[in-house]
């Protein structure tokens, strides 16, 4: 029996981002497929492993973990990968790389994503400001990735594996990367280094 | 000379965290105020030192770090706060709560408390969902804090000071705390505990 179980939704970048770290480090798991738009994270079983109903969540051993960005952060700790760097200041890149995600990145393109691809809202439906913020985000990372290889450094780190999530598919939201060489170039590094086809 | 700079806005509970959080690890520093309202943090300085033009910024050893509370982990780190739990489960929780704090709070207790205090705008001018997540916000918090005397456990860690920033100014965004009891109790015994007047 896997000692892991990853309660997921597999059109989620914020869940797919825990499976691809699983799969990379290793670790024997269990996928159990939990679906945002059939509810699936609303019933009283799920509430009660995370009583915010959201996805993913982490189980080992009866215990629950929530937020896809502290699960990368665990599973990477307690498996001494270098995804996670030990020196202090790189290590801290990393967080900031987590959060900016979660707080400027996550809220626009995946959102604006979700309400065209499952919502299949027009564009004139959707709130204006979610192009706006995301095209904001794009930029900021073309700026870090024209000089540097990866986000946090000249070596892939969890920083990566959390925003290639939905940046891979940004165009499904209505992002274009014709303008972003940085980031087109970067995505199929990531890509490669943690083999998500 | 001060070790740290602090760049950040005083009336921004992501910046005060960190303020607190030095002050408590007895962290010597300087604080540099940088006002977002008066676009402080748009200037071609200050986006050297974070192109995302957000506060706070932390600058150590002409570094700079982003992202309120990946300055907080680092500090704890560096400093081997008990703040930040070691064993790898409780500290991973420390984790949760401070992605959710970003996710599921911020973006709607601190943004529309920006909104009336300092916009100044009228509550039929505020978009309705920012309050109706907000309370769906304090009721998850509430719901913890019932059980439990701190977020992340039975001792204050970075969770309770990240979440305190915004939860004890919730009412200047018209989150009233009449019904949530327990984290009434929990915001006295967090001010205490990190001497936050």
């Amino acid at each position: 029996m896997a000692d892991y179980d990853i309660y997921g939704d597999s059109g989620s970048g914020n869940c797919l981002k825990v499976l691809w770290l699983a799969r990379h480090l290793g670790i024997e798991h269990r996928w159990i497929e939990t679906s945002v738009l059939n509810r699936g994270t609303r019933t009283e079983a799920f509430r009660a492993l995370n009583p915010s109903a959201q996805v993913p969540v982490l189980v080992h051993e009866r215990r629950a973990l929530a937020q896809s960005n502290a699960i990368l952060l665990h599973l990477a700790e307690i498996h001494d990968s270098p995804l996670l760097p030990c020196e202090p200041f790189a290590r801290a890149k990393v967080y900031e790389w987590l959060f900016w995600e979660q707080y400027s990145h996550e809220p626009c393109i995946a959102v604006r994503r979700f309400q065209k691809v499952y919502l299949k809202r027009r564009d004139d439906e959707i709130e204006p400001k979610l192009m706006e913020r995301g095209v904001a985000a794009l930029e900021r990372m073309e700026l870090e990735l024209a000089r540097s290889a990866f986000l946090a450094g000249p070596r892939a780190t969890l920083a990566d594996l959390a925003l290639v999530a939905y940046t891979r598919v940004a165009p499904e939201g209505g992002f274009e990367l014709e303008s972003f060489p940085a980031i087109r170039r970067w995505i199929g590094s990531v890509e490669r280094e943690f083999k998500i086809a």
